[in-house]
């Protein structure tokens, strides 16, 4: 309901593997590991348009969280190979939201994040305050699904 | 909306401090830290109530997650000292929901999260499946404010 | 100088990328990610020889630490492309050696890496104590380069 | 035996607990948790003596890690309250070498750790490289137990 002119976006694959020390000792995966890979797939997404680590490095540029969340729909263990595909779900002024859903080998739903991201620059430098600001049309388009 | 008859109830303090390693390039928090903070704050709530690590293990006893989200209201930097103030916003059948508010020390609010989360047990050990079941009454009522 | 008796082992490749979560506000990697990676890759050189994470845990299996070190040698950045070279250094009675280089995708060692482990059992399966035993012969022998 | 002129230094306690996320599939501590305690440690015990997380960044200090190890000695549970107790082991040029012991609220030794670091400065300020340089005279005798 939050997004009504639904974007259609191009999905990008991160994948990814549930590793020993991603577990808790009920066996299965400590929930905050998803959000790590989800921030992850996130970057990966930005990527696949150009924006790389180092560009976005060189840039100024970050994309700082307004909001995150998940959903568990069934628990993942050690040694579990998934994938994470995320899409952009929309775009505000500055701010803009991902959807990630993280599916295991076997095309098991495991959990569907959200994030809520700004789209911002270190106006000054490293180490200088970062302003929000409207993600580049060009960018927007690239995430186009063709 | 979704938790009408609303619980008033006890609120636990988990004290934390930003560390170096759970920040990132721009220099403040890493946002999946917030959610190791919420778990382990959610687990000390329960300590509180009488229900620490070693019972819980011990009775085989289980708080799987269905949800987790966090909004992210102001960032935090390394070395800042930090409360988690934790209640329970409400109980449902066999699942409830855990609230916690992210505090600076000097009264800033940092972050809003919430969990949901079913009661469970590993019927029968270690290594066993998990099954949903209500929450003791009695234990529901540790967690009413007095 | 302390593993004589040179053990030519099979070297088991693990890839792995510098994720923005992994580094730290110096803008290079959080020197713990590397203990999270070989830790990885040491599971992962068992799966190479057909000791993957169900059979370990089937099997009630366990491979704890002794000790652990790492040099780290050159600072990675996000986004880095890695990999982790790991193989056996030596085994003991009931330990053994794994020893990791870690080297970004255009050659440069980044870190060299060495975890001193306990072939292991929980005799009575989950919960239960976990006794060290001789790792079976067939096993070391399936680590032997040819 | 490495490092003959002992010096007599000051120990300073950091104060930490075992959390659930914390431990594996095996219920105790992952050990790369315990290099993010150590690592924590040492900002902590610079903290000790006038170099806290802001001063730290105001000059653009920093003290990058050329190895660590650990030696682990007995399995932390989830639950488990401890306390990082750390030492300047010696200082070398431009490096210095923090002991770690690692204790459990009961008096038991958990691990023993040790890491190598330089003391640098970014010298043109955030994102440019660091460069080490002699650790001043006067934090230096900081460091010496009266």
């Amino acid at each position: 309901m939050d997004h009504p002119p639904e974007f259609s976006s191009i999905v990008n694959v991160f994948p990814c593997q549930v590793q020993w020390g991603d577990c808790d000792p009920a066996g299965i995966i400590f929930y905050p590991t998803y959000f790590r890979w989800i921030d992850a797939a996130s970057w990966a997404l930005f990527e696949a348009v150009g924006y790389g680590a180092k560009r976005m490095k060189t840039e100024h540029l970050a994309m700082p969280l307004v909001s995150a969340e998940c959903q568990f729909l069934f628990p993942a263990e050690h040694g579990d190979r998934c994938e994470v595909r995320s899409r952009i779900a929309r775009f505000g002024g500055k701010s803009f939201v991902v959807e990630h859903e993280i599916v295991r080998s076997d095309g098991t739903a495991l959990a569907r994040g959200r994030e809520t991201r700004v789209w911002g620059r270190y106006v000054d430098g490293p180490g200088t305050p970062m302003k929000g600001e409207p993600m580049p049309e060009a960018l927007k388009q690239q995430f186009r699904a063709r």
